[in-house]
C-alpha cells in the first residue's frame, strides 16, 4: 500500500481514540454528570477536541492529503472516497488555526450551560448574549474558508446537508406549508372526534423503562452495541464501532413522549449499528448527513411506530405493562397517538403540523442570518410566527424560542427534520413494490424491514451526498409531494374526510 | 514563583485533563458500556492511560522533580509535600518505559474481562492465564525499582498501604483472628435466636433507587457533586474535584445488599467530596491510602449504618417504601442487619466474620506471593481455608476464588478493608469523646459528625502516611484490640452474653 496512505491511516487510528474518548464525555456531560461538574467536564472535553483538531489539521496531514488527491485516481474505491473527503474537510478547514478551535468550542460550551439556565429561569435574555457569540463564530468560521457560497445561511445549510441550499428548501418549504395548510384545514372540518383525555394519566417511570426496552429490541436495536439511558434533551450518540446510544426523557403525566423519542432515537442507532464494516474499515463512517439520518429515525417513529399496523402489535403489551390503560381499546388509542392538534412544542408535535414547527424555524434562521431580523427581536418573531401558522402563543420562553437545544450550537440542523419526512416518503413507495411492509409490521417481523432498510438505504449512505442519494434510491429528487401523499391518504382514514 | 515549579504544574494541570478522561472512560466501561464495545473502550482507555504516563514519567519532568527536590526545604508548605511525593513517585517508576506501561495496562484490562467471563462461566480456569499474566507483570514492575523491599508482597502491601507490611499485618492479623474466633464462638452459643427469613422478600429495584438516594443524601452526600450509577462490582470514583460517583448492584431478593453497599461507597464518596480545597489547588489530591479510605467507607457502613440508632432513624422510610417489611419491628430488622452468621460472600458477610474473610484473603496473597503455592492449587486452598476459618465451602469458583474483582488488578488492596475496621474502631473512641456521636445519629445530625470527620480525619489524609495519620488521632498505633472490644460490647448486647 502507498506509504503516505499508510502514514494518514495511522493518523486516522490515532484520531479515534480521541473521537472515542470526546464521545464518552460528551454522552456523559448530557446523561449522568453532576452539576457542579459541568465545567471541569466541558474544559476536559474541550482540551481534547482541540488536540483532536491539532492531530488532523495541521501542514503534515494536510500535504499528505493533498498529496494523495492528486493521485487520488490510483487508490482503490474505497481510499479514493477516503481521500476526497478529506480534502474537502481540508479545503473547508485550513486557515482554521487551533486557537480559533479552541475558542469556538468554548463558546458553545459556554452556549449549552447558558441555554440550559435559560431555559429553567424561562428567559430567553439569559440566553441572548450566548446565542450571538455563536452566531458570530458561525459567521467568522465561514469567512475564513476560500471556497464559500456568497450567502452565510447557505455555507450553514450546505454543511448540514451538502447540497441542499436556500432555493432548494424555500421551494420545498413553500410547498409543504400549502399542502400541510391544506390538510390542516380539512382535518379542522371534520367532525370525527379523538379521544385524548387519557394520555396525562400518571405511568411510573420504570413501568416505562421496561417498555421503552421492549421497543428497541422489538425495533430490532442490539443492546450488546448500545443503551438507553436518559436525558434533558433525547439525542442519539455513535460512541464507537460498536456501540450506539439512545437517550430518552421520562414524564410521569406524559407516557407517549417517551415512547416516541425511543422509538425515534432508536431508529438513528438502528442506522448506526447497520452501517457497513467496511466503511469504519475505511475511516469513512462520519459522512452520513443529518437528513439521511432523520429520514431513518423518523421512519421508524412515524411511518412505522404511528401506523395502525404498529398499534396493533404493540397494544397487549403496552395495556400489560400500563395497566392504567386498560380500559383504552385499540382503534382508541391508534387515534389518540395520531391526534392532530396544533401546539408549542415541536418534539411533541403530531405529523401534520410537525412541518410547521420545522418551517418556522427555517424562517427564523433565514431571517437571523441574512440580517432582516435583530436577536432583541427574536422571542416576538418566533411568537407571531407560531400565532400565523399554528394559532398558539407561548406563554414564556421556555416553551418558546428556548424550547430546542439546537441553536446553542449553531444553525442549520432543523430542516434536516423535514427532509428527513420527505426522503422517507419518497423511500418507502419503492420500498412497498418490494416487499409486504404492512403486514410485515403487523407481524413484528423488522428483520425484512430492517434488511430492505441495510440494502437500500444504509449501504451507500456514507458515500453519496444527499441528492445522489435519493436519486439512487428512488429515482427521483427531493419534493415535498410524496410525504404530502402519505399524510392525505392517512389522516383522511383516520378524520373521515 | 519558581519558574521550575511554574512549568511542572503546567504539566500536572495537562495531566488532570488526561486523568479526568481516563475516569470517565473507567467509570463508563464499569457501570454502562456495552459488551461488544469494551474491547474498544479498554483500547482507548489504555491509550490515554499510556499517553498521561508519558506526560509525567520523562527526563524532562523528571529533571524538573529532581532538582526541586533538591531545593524543597525553599519551598512552602504544600509545595514541599508535593515534591517530596512527585520524588517518590519518580524513583518508583523511573526505570519504566512507556511500552512497559502499555503493556501491564493492556494485562489488566484483559484480566479484567476474563474475571468477568470466569466469574460468569463458574470456571477459575478462564481466569488463571490472566491471574499469573497479572502477578508476573506485578513483579516484574516491582524489579524495576532500585529501591525496594526484598520481599515482593512487602512491595505491594506498601504501594497500598505505605509503611504498613508483611510483619505489621502478621501480628494485627492473629491478634484480630484471636479475637474474631473467640467471639463467635460465644455467639455460637447463645441461646438467643435472630429471625432473619425475612431478609430475601422481594422487593423491587424501583423502590431500591429511591431509598439509595435516601440513604446517600441523608448521609450527607452532595447529589451536585456526585452520582449515583449501577455496576457488577460495586466501587466509587473521585471522577473530579467535584464529581465523585457511587456505584451499587441491585438484587430483586437481597434489600440489604444493596443498602448497605450504597452507605458504603458514599462513605468514600463523603471522604472525596470534603478532601480539602487546597489539596486540590496543590495538586496532593491523590494520596489518601486504601486502609484510609476503608476506615471512612467501613465507618458509615457498620459503626453507623448497622448501629441500632441509625435502625431507629431509618426504620419509619425503610417500611414506608418497602410495604413488604412492614410487619417487622424495628428490633427485628436490627438485629437481622447484625446476624452473625459464618458465610461464602466477603461483601454480604456480618461485621464479625467478616475480618476471617479478609484474613483468608491476606493468607493466599501471602502464600502465594512467597511462592507456597501454586495458581493450580489455589481454588483447593481458598476452599480449604473458607472451611477451616468459616465452616463453610463454595459449590463453585464464581462463589469461591472468584468472587471479588480485585485479583484482576494484582494483590495488595484486601488488608486494607481489616486496617479501615481497625483506623475507625481507634478513631471513633476519640469521636466520642468529642460530640454525643449516639444522639448525632438518633437525630440524623450528620452535619456534626461529618463536621469532625472533616477537621479530624479528612484534614490531612493525603499529608500523612497512614501510620502519622493514625497516630495524630488517636496517640496511639495500629492494634486489633478497639475494633475487637468495639464488636464484643456490640454482639454481647444484641447476643445477650
Amino acid at each position: 500500500m502507498n506509504n503516505k496512505l499508510i502514514e494518514l491511516k495511522e493518523i486516522l487510528n490515532k484520531a479515534n481514540f480521541y473521537k472515542h474518548a470526546i464521545n464518552i464525555l460528551y454522552f456523559d456531560v448530557e446523561t449522568i454528570a453532576p452539576k457542579d461538574a459541568l465545567e471541569d467536564e466541558n474544559n476536559t472535553m474541550n482540551y481534547f477536541s482541540n488536540e483532536l483538531f491539532k492531530i488532523i489539521n495541521n501542514d503534515h496531514v494536510n500535504n499528505l492529503v493533498i498529496d494523495l488527491n492528486k493521485e487520488k485516481d490510483n487508490l482503490d474505491y474505497y481510499d479514493k472516497l477516503l481521500i476526497e473527503k478529506l480534502y474537502e474537510s481540508y479545503s473547508k478547514n485550513k486557515n482554521i488555526t487551533p486557537e480559533f478551535d479552541l475558542k469556538r468550542n468554548q463558546i458553545y460550551s459556554k452556549s449549552y450551560i447558558n441555554w440550559l439556565k435559560a431555559k429553567e429561569a424561562k428567559d430567553y435574555n439569559l440566553f441572548k448574549d450566548s446565542f450571538n457569540d455563536v452566531i458570530n463564530i458561525q459567521r467568522e468560521e465561514i469567512n475564513l474558508r476560500d471556497n464559500k457560497f456568497l450567502n452565510v445561511y447557505d455555507n450553514l445549510l450546505n454543511d448540514c446537508e451538502k447540497g441542499v441550499l436556500q432555493e432548494d428548501l424555500d421551494k420545498f418549504f413553500n410547498d409543504l406549508k400549502v399542502g400541510l395548510i391544506d390538510l390542516i384545514n380539512k382535518i379542522k372540518s371534520s367532525k370525527h372526534i379523538i379521544r385524548d383525555d387519557f394520555l396525562n394519566r400518571k405511568v411510573a417511570i420504570y413501568k416505562q423503562e421496561q417498555f421503552s426496552k421492549y421497543l428497541l429490541e422489538l425495533n430490532g436495536f442490539n443492546l450488546n452495541r448500545g443503551v438507553l439511558s436518559t436525558t434533558e434533551h433525547p439525542f442519539t450518540s455513535e460512541i464507537s464501532r460498536y456501540d450506539s446510544r439512545v437517550t430518552t426523557h421520562y414524564f410521569e403525566d406524559n407516557v407517549l413522549s417517551n415512547i416516541y423519542s425511543v422509538i425515534h432515537e432508536g431508529g438513528h442507532a438502528i442506522f448506526m449499528q447497520n452501517e457497513p464494516e467496511e466503511d469504519h474499515n475505511h475511516f469513512i463512517n462520519d459522512y452520513i448527513t443529518n437528513g439521511m439520518h432523520e429520514s431513518v429515525s423518523r421512519f421508524y417513529e412515524n411511518v412505522i411506530g404511528r401506523s395502525k399496523e404498529y398499534t396493533h402489535l404493540i397494544y397487549p403489551k403496552f395495556i400489560e405493562v400500563f395497566d392504567e390503560f386498560k380500559d383504552i381499546t385499540e382503534q382508541e388509542l391508534y387515534e389518540a397517538i395520531n391526534i392532530v392538534k396544533p401546539s408549542l412544542i415541536r418534539t411533541e408535535a403530531d405529523e401534520v403540523t410537525y412541518g410547521l414547527h420545522i418551517i418556522i424555524r427555517y424562517e427564523m434562521e433565514r431571517m437571523i442570518s441574512n440580517d432582516e431580523i435583530t436577536l432583541d427581536e427574536v422571542p416576538a418573531k418566533w411568537n407571531e410566527l407560531y400565532y400565523k401558522y399554528l394559532g398558539v402563543t407561548p406563554k414564556d420562553d421556555s416553551e418558546g424560542v428556548l424550547q430546542d437545544v439546537h441553536w446553542s450550537g449553531g444553525f442549520g440542523y432543523f430542516p434536516s427534520y423535514a427532509l428527513g419526512n420527505a426522503y422517507n416518503a419518497m423511500y418507502v413507495k419503492k420500498m412497498k413494490e418490494d416487499i409486504d411492509f404492512n403486514n410485515c409490521i403487523l407481524n413484528g417481523d423488522f428483520k425484512t424491514i430492517n434488511n430492505w432498510m441495510i440494502n437500500n438505504i444504509f449501504k451507500d449512505a456514507n458515500h453519496l451526498t444527499p441528492k445522489e442519494w435519493i436519486k439512487n434510491i428512488t429515482n427521483n429528487s427531493l419534493n415535498a409531494k410524496d410525504f404530502l401523499d402519505y399524510l392525505y391518504k392517512k389522516y383522511s382514514d383516520i378524520y373521515k374526510f
